[in-house]
């Protein structure tokens, strides 16, 4: 299964979520080659001590969302992992935030390095925050014994 | 009360705990001025679709660990926000991985910006991924109105 | 003079470029609000042993840029520093890459924070590197002081 | 010839430092296994627009500290190449500033993947930026080939 049909499986509900998406409230919204949507609604149990939510759930939500989007352009058999992830936050998320969209996309997939970018709006297009990652690929030779320890699908911990 | 009393009323359980940590299952476990330590067990329910700790996990505590570093330094009554956070993940986390410490340290604390790093470590001393973050402060002046709206200890997403 | 004035006046060549650009051989190619381009020919005095242009020529081209997009958003009086930078290489560059192209632009210009970024390609179109920037801005207040000692323009490493 | 000793012959003067490094004025000044330092005497030919040093010199010095650093734990026939820098600017540099030492370490060397830290100090002591990288090591198989084309020492834009 490549990446792509991996990914719009797991949309359609067909393959369950992971338990971090359950255990935070995240899920897929959208999938397409190149271009993945991870949405969540702020609630109070994402709240950092001061009554904002914590940055934690937005490097979560980029994290899938550019993993995924790397993934979706990886064929059946080729594994990666996140290697950076870089997060600029630009504003406080709150639970009158309503539901926020991550949208991450590919800018570079090479042979051995991809590289993706993201950014968080709520539904009327306000910006809270962006990012890039750097991905590793593995393709087969000396990666493909790592993978089959890891499952079938990436490497690491920045798939979603 | 200045940041490091706040940090350490916390650790001590006299604060409750931010709903994010027990979302995620994290807690402060040493508070010192400029070094903060987080403590977590990865279990499943950190997972991501392949098999191990989502990389939204250590984010999660490195953002934790530097902002709250920074904060130890603050004195009462001046705010912080974090701006960015930049993470190297460099191995899988998974449930044999057992406790993780997360150690955040200020590199730098000025008039209006502060940089901090911090390193995650297993229990063995073996090193899983390490970051740095950049925070504005707000000691007064116009950052001032804004706190009281955000509440009394700092004032953005990154803030424990 | 406006941020975006001062740029044309030195694109136009009215004003000297600054001793940077000539010591690494680069310029200003076009400004409008929000987005400014430097070009570069790459050259064997920007190498590095191993016979490919260094890293610190992309880092240079991407903070000029990226400093001079944010710039060109800023009205007169009003000054900057660039707080951090993150660079990702793609591919090396060398003498027969010719002439690069840098296009910086900003993606969030607030009250005391601005974000940019940028990538590097050549008149092909092919991408060797994109980066992203926060930068800090001074609105008068305890800012303006500073400013008076660093020139009208900006504050900071960062400004081209 | 390994890393360390490459290092070690540029710095005793054996090999000819880089294009680069003549440019813009900066050579090596320390090489131990995993520790690299560069140093460089800023002047008016590093400057911006506003009369500090451009940060396009900090960048190349953090580059090149970093790189060389990974590049002194490898073996002879291992190529590198620096896959992204990050850098934060606490202070503006300026001629006042007098000669300033960039400290590189790594971080983790692993098989694939090393990462470093860097910082900018003046001769007193004081921190004018600080740095992280990653960089990708080729190990022999088709890193190999590719090595033959870009010369016998690395393989990238961050190599020194």
């Amino acid at each position: 299964m490549s990446g792509l049909e991996f990914l719009r499986s797991m949309g359609r509900g067909e393959l369950p979520g992971p338990p971090i998406a359950e255990l935070m409230g995240f899920g897929v919204a959208e999938v397409e080659e190149g271009r993945v949507v991870f949405e969540c609604v702020p609630a109070e149990y994402h709240y950092n001590p001061i009554g904002t939510v914590h940055g934690g759930l937005a490097c979560a939500l980029f994290d899938s969302a550019m993993g995924c989007a790397v993934h979706s352009e990886l064929p059946a058999g080729v594994g990666y992992t996140t290697v950076e992830l870089k997060v600029n936050f630009l504003r406080p998320i709150g639970i009158r935030t309503g539901r926020v969209l991550c949208e991450g996309k590919t800018i570079h997939v090479g042979g051995r390095i991809a590289t993706a970018e993201a950014r968080l709006l709520d539904e009327g297009g306000r910006l809270y925050g962006h990012a890039t990652t750097t991905c590793m690929i593995f393709r087969g030779e000396n990666g493909g014994n790592d993978r089959k320890d890891a499952g079938p699908v990436g490497e690491g911990e920045g798939a979603s």
